[in-house]
């Protein structure tokens, strides 16, 4: 599959790369809440864009193809690191520090700020389906039955806030190459949106499972 | 409501706004995608990381409080320009530029690139819910029926790729204070991932409507 790279790096390279890349998107996170919420002059405006597009120039002269896909090494743990939801090398994601437990749980603490605004002071309501799509997954993923996302449905109980906030999914039952997953997003004060979704072995990934030959990634996404 | 901030700017000064914002966010995103995909040197790496918090130092020094929330002229149209899908000061929105027809439906062509990215080369699941959200609210919005999302149920036909893309929603029926409206996402090849959602005007809303001296914004996220 297109996209899906085993390159091999050895546990000390791939930390070397998370120590150097995680802080850079961590930086550009900041800037992007900076660009919502800054009301420097014109000048400064001008000023600091120019120089952003240079450093853009700079880090392109060396770049992969495409988007970063699903890099793995032999045997190690795949690294979706360009991931909208957990993707540490991703600006857009905030990232989620994802734990799972093979008894098919995943679960999350994480905070949200300007960026993923929805209503004034508020989580976008698909900001939260976003989110709860990721979890999901990664609690069938983490129980063994990976799949893509099939159905999904979000009932928003009450507004989120922007602020401090946990996501915690389980799978409820498994059908075949479906497994169901059930999960909610929660504030201090409880929960706030619940979702549940069905996620399905790709066509092309069965035939790996059948074979015997294959040990399916923890997350197709 | 806080977040609701009436700055009753002109016209000239809006633009004057749009145009000094629009292209700053948008060379933040052209930078949020470099950093996913650069394999420059890590001196290179470490050098663009401090350009890049000295910019953010500058930008913050004058900044308004917490997050955007939804501004607004007297008579004016709302500027949800921190918005997490259309927000053109916001670094994490695409931005979709959305057409909205006062029968009720609204849409977009927009293109998704690596930092939108699921499975490898593909769309994230929760992207697709993430704009099909906010599509839909917008087309409940342009009905003159806006509401806050209180369920939303997504169903993947296919996996969508990174690239061009297409979304429209329209209001399939109206009860009471809640909206119900169906919309999708397609690539050149058609549809890949369906929705249906209910928006609900929220309750302190219902007093002003009532009262018929209030103008319901066109959208509440």
């Amino acid at each position: 599959m297109a996209g899906y790279v085993q390159d091999d790096l050895s546990t000390e390279e791939i930390d070397r790369l998370a120590a150097l890349f995680g802080p850079l998107a961590q930086s550009v996170r900041e800037l992007s809440e900076a660009v919502i919420r800054t009301e420097v002059d014109e000048d400064e405006v001008i000023a600091a864009r120019a120089e952003i597009d240079a450093i853009t120039e700079r880090l392109r002269k060396q770049q992969i193809e495409g988007s970063y896909g699903l890099r793995f090494s032999k045997g190690g743990r795949a690294r979706p690191w360009g991931n909208a939801v957990v993707g540490l090398r991703n600006p857009i994601a905030p990232p989620l520090d994802m734990q799972r437990d093979p008894a098919g749980r995943a679960w999350a603490d994480f905070s949200l700020g300007a960026a993923y605004e929805g209503p004034p002071g508020l989580v976008h309501g698909g900001v939260a389906a976003l989110i709860l799509d990721q979890v999901l997954g990664e609690a069938a993923g983490a129980g063994g039955k990976p799949g893509m996302t099939g159905t999904l449905t979000l009932r928003y109980r009450r507004a989120t806030p922007l602020g401090d906030l946990h996501c915690e999914a389980q799978i409820d039952r498994v059908e075949g190459f479906k497994t169901y997953a059930v999960g909610h997003i929660a504030d201090a004060e409880g929960v706030t949106v619940e979702a549940e979704g069905v996620f399905i072995l790709p066509k092309w990934a069965r035939q790996h499972v059948r074979e015997r030959d294959w040990k399916a990634p923890e997350r197709f996404e």
